[in-house]
């Protein structure tokens, strides 16, 4: 068998189970290879930002990484953003990235490059084959290694030469995986902060917002009546009826400050203390008050849940928190569409245990807000602040959950960023509806040229934040890529594209004019 | 004046005249400099490598750098491959990459990453602004840097506040820029070198490629009788009739060994010794034979064109060399399109002083071939094998050299990397003819596959190196951004469609079904 197959097969006997894939000539003999492993599912995305977020997305999802399949430098380069975005949202991925053979290295052939200085800061673990023979035992301590502090990015690069190279089957070992427990003090100390505090809240990020979580923070409400706030881009959250309710944190800055005003103690827990997205010219970057205390249950990296949970037990916190029981029903306006008319159909038509990919930008928040009530859901946001996450999120996502229904909810400026995605969603008939939002606008940026003190943008200003001339038609891209897809005006129209999209399976796409 | 003016105002003092940007929130104050600079054309990418490769694309057409407006490090990231390919072609860009405000990036908001490490593998020059009041400074050192060493990339980081803080105006200085000048010895040894062999070839790579320094080098083939063979990923070459032609090493190893067997001495201008671009099991990465002598007039940072003429003066050569005289008239086929005939059609129909953006990949040799006797024109190539770089690269030759022709001749495979350039090209109205060549598939992976030693492949692997279910239907994409486009499956409407889009301005598409 060669060095290569040696790899695939010993990642798949313990666990991996799909591979996105960009390879080149470099990646020939592992292409060849996942080609003998049927038990990875390889899915080829037409550029390497999908390979990276659609890993993103299954990381989330699955709790286990996917492998990437990456040519060279310049072909992990180009996954760096959603890296980026993975890094944040504490997702195990195992990147594998082919390299020239070693012999070849010397000549600085046209594709040579520095993989560990793109990699590293996108890579807690980055490992460069020694040997054929050893290669195997080097994806075993990547795939540990991403597993490892609540979940994180390994880099393998395998050379040419050890991918092709012949080797004798072996036995190689995973390493045994461990995650941080809190101490008892720091669990006693979070309780001693919400007995003592008048307003009270549990900050609350990472691992924290799964349905698991949530239940023990709902106990900790319960028995404290501390206020329950989220991170503002979070991973995964676990929402909608039956789950307990928390509150987000503001994006902007002056809001988030507002929100947190009255606090006189919070206790983070998966999650570090809140601050803002940007900073601006006068504005504080840290957003609660500086009278309050702030105490940290567990970082992003430890077991938070066991920490909620003990934290809860300590409390002598009831055995079920409260949750949202009933589910919301809106009636719709006609006419235009908007961002709280898009927001009252996805909360009407949100199938039961749907995952919402949410890169909506300005246009998504009506959706995430009117959802609280809706059927039980994941939603799952831009963690980095890199956008093109979203559709490859939603590719990763239904690749790891092939039997719940996945929404992409997609502002245009992000989605162009990596349009490639929807090829593959067509070519693997992924259950994704996509609801592309077209404003026609980097809208976001309008707001924040006035809010960095640019009073009187001119002509280039504007020029610079606007996607029309020429106005981007999506359906038109779509179709380009072999996808169903459907423009809509009203709201009307909206709710019937929306209702036919879920009412079968496969990707489609709704172009939602706003 | 803000710390933002203060740059852009410097910089455009001296000589900058473009800027490709994406940016976000913390470059709102460099956009609203830009709005007061009329003398600086700003252009909107709507994905970074396609800033990038357009800052390339510019470069190696305006032979000074275009300024680049990034954001933060993933969107610095996104550029990577395409400053990958320009650092390969010695393009002179100027990276402005905008960072959180000095005093907020302590707190690790989400968009805060490792700028350094992203950058420095692709940046010869690396700087972080001090303070406002330097700002400028810092940027005409990176400038000056840029247009040193015939050619490299310099990436400055601006903090959000010292973009917008206030600064008096003050002189700021550009450092004197030298280009090193090579020894007299040298060019005696090459001279030696030429003058004693039986078989010999001046290999020609960079800016030995240019109309002058070909000039140089059929002077000195006109005296020595030795070979012009050009490196295989040229950055730009000046081709058709009135000009020196050169053979071009051939990309497979096997057909490059042969093509150099007979050689028994190489004199190196501009380049570096020839090498495969990637290894294959049992075969040599060195190109030349072992018995070969090898000589190195000037390597691609030294100033090759003045050697090239003093080693042409000291071999006594004519003053005038052998040019490429009869303009070639190809008579086209009938029926279906395949490489050949595609050339035949470009060849015919190429006009005088065209640029042609070469990402054709497969299906682009027979082009590159055919119009050796064409027009008078340029070939700009894909220097890194980074792919993704054709399309943008046509946008910034567009914006350098507004009064020229551009042919983007663009593989499927690679055109689907930087898609989000077409929208670019509409917008701005470029004089651009696009032959996206539509064959479905990575081909060149398809021999690949087998070159290093796949025999047999299964499904997964072959359907990792296709691009059809589903197929991708350019012409749709196309008219999603707003651009003309047209499918063509037989020579006469091939020959049609080009006559056509370059008989007025603007861009447009050709879909060509091979």
């Amino acid at each position: 068998m060669t060095g290569a197959e040696s790899l695939i097969n010993t990642l798949a006997v313990n666990g991996v189970e799909a591979c996105f894939a960009n390879p080149g000539t470099s990646e020939m003999q592992l292409v060849a290879a996942l080609d003998k492993q049927p038990s990875i599912r390889a899915v080829l995305c037409l550029f390497e930002g999908v390979v990276t977020g659609a890993a993103d997305g299954y990381g989330r999802m699955a709790d286990k990484p996917a492998l990437t399949l990456l040519h060279l430098g310049p072909g992990f380069a180009n996954g760096i953003a959603n890296l980026h975005n993975a890094q944040r949202a504490r997702s195990p991925i195992l990147n594998i990235v082919g390299d020239h053979a070693t012999d070849h290295l010397q000549y600085d052939a046209p594709l040579t490059s520095d993989i560990r200085g793109f990699a590293s800061p996108v890579s807690r673990t980055y490992l460069v084959s020694a040997s054929a023979t050893t290669l195997a035992q080097t994806g075993l301590d990547a795939l540990a290694a991403s597993l490892a502090h609540s979940g994180s990015i390994s880099t393998i690069v395998v050379p040419a030469d050890h991918a092709w190279a012949a080797v004798e089957p072996q036995q190689y070992h995973l390493p045994e995986i461990t995650n941080e427990r809190i101490s008892d003090d720091t669990v006693q100390t979070a309780a001693q902060a919400l007995r003592n505090a008048n307003k009270s809240c549990l900050f609350l990020g990472g691992r924290a917002l799964r349905e698991e979580g949530l239940e023990q923070a709902g106990r900790i409400a319960a028995a404290t009546g501390c206020r329950l706030i989220s991170e503002t881009f979070f991973a995964r959250q676990a929402r909608g009826i039956g789950r307990v309710p928390t509150e987000r944190l503001a994006y902007f800055g002056e809001a988030a400050t507002e929100q947190l005003a009255d606090l006189d103690a919070l206790v983070l827990a998966g999650v570090k203390s809140p601050v803002s997205f940007f900073a601006y010219p006068d504005k504080p970057s840290v957003l609660a008050p500086e009278t309050a205390t702030q105490t940290v249950l567990a970082d992003a990296e430890m077991d938070v849940v066991d920490a909620l949970r003990r934290l809860a037990d300590i409390l002598d916190a009831p055995a079920r928190p409260g949750v949202t029981t009933d589910r919301a029903r809106y009636p719709l306006g006609e006419g235009a569409i908007d961002a709280n008319e898009l927001g009252k159909v996805i909360a009407n038509r949100l199938p039961d245990n749907a995952i919402v990919c949410d890169e909506g930008a300005t246009n998504g928040l009506g959706a995430f807000l009117l959802t609280a009530n809706a059927a039980p859901h994941d939603w799952l946001t831009l963690t980095g602040g890199a956008i093109g996450q979203g559709l490859p999120l939603a590719i990763g996502a239904a690749v790891a959950c092939p039997d719940r229904k996945i929404i992409a909810l997609e502002a245009d400026g992000s989605g162009m960023y990596t349009v490639q995605a929807l090829w593959t969603m067509v070519r693997e008939a992924l259950d994704i509806t996509v609801i592309m939002l077209n404003n026609g606008s980097y809208a976001i940026l309008n707001i924040e040229l006035s809010r960095v003190g640019v009073a009187e943008p001119g002509p280039t200003a504007l020029s610079l934040l606007d996607l029309t001339n020429p106005e981007i038609n999506w359906t038109d891209l779509a179709h380009g890529m072999g996808m169903n897809a459907i423009k809509v005006k009203t709201v009307d129209a909206l709710d019937a594209a929306v209702g036919e999209a879920l009412s079968h399976e496969g990707p489609s796409l709704i172009e939602v004019i706003l």
